[in-house]
């Protein structure tokens, strides 16, 4: 791969919070960014939470931001559901099960994920 | 390395937003998370803007996003500023130089930034 010496402009600017998608059955979700073992997505909720008794159990970590809204994750193993709010993020290693127990339905509730190979060792720092 | 099949925990949630590092002379910058070829920052401006003359010049892409505050990022080759408020991303290809020309100064402006390696041709979607 060539990577260039100089590089002197840059893809338009584009926000995250808006336009958002209509309001539908299923969470929207948008990747932002990929690379060889990285996604950055939005996730957009609008009161949708995971199915009874279905959990995610992802081979890639995953890095959650809510950027605006509510929301509570139900991490398996842990007595009390995760309270999710603005700027809260929460890292979930690969296999981590976890479920969304709830988010706000007067709003929507936008999330910034980055999933992460487990090959590329993430880990939260700090 | 061995991947866990199961895991029944997560480390605690962490909020990006609060609490901030006191004002200083320099840009705080705090690692959120690390992996190979990867680094999740969070950036705290309070009026800082980089010296006059001065460029980022960097091996590494960079997707950057305000979370918060307002800021103006200069781009060499383009004729116009960026103006990034509340929810603006940009992508900046490795080696696309540009510097901060403008951060509010009365009140934080909270970036968060994900830089890639190039050999894992980042790149933006959509």
């Amino acid at each position: 791969m060539t990577i260039p010496k100089k590089v002197t402009s840059a893809p338009p600017t584009a926000n995250v919070l808006s336009p958002l998608p209509a309001r539908g059955a299923e969470e929207a979700t948008e990747a932002l960014l990929s690379a060889d073992g990285v996604r950055v997505e939005r996730i957009v909720s609008h009161g949708q939470s995971s199915p009874a008794g279905f959990w995610y159990d992802q081979d890639e970590a995953e890095w959650v931001l809510v950027l605006r809204g509510r929301a509570r994750l139900t991490i398996e193993g842990e007595t009390q559901d995760r309270e999710l709010g603005p700027g809260d993020s929460l890292f979930l290693p690969a296999h981590c099960r976890h479920r969304v127990a709830w988010t706000q339905a007067d709003g929507p509730t936008i999330w910034l994920a980055i999933f992460i190979d487990a090959r590329l060792a993430p880990k939260p720092v700090g």
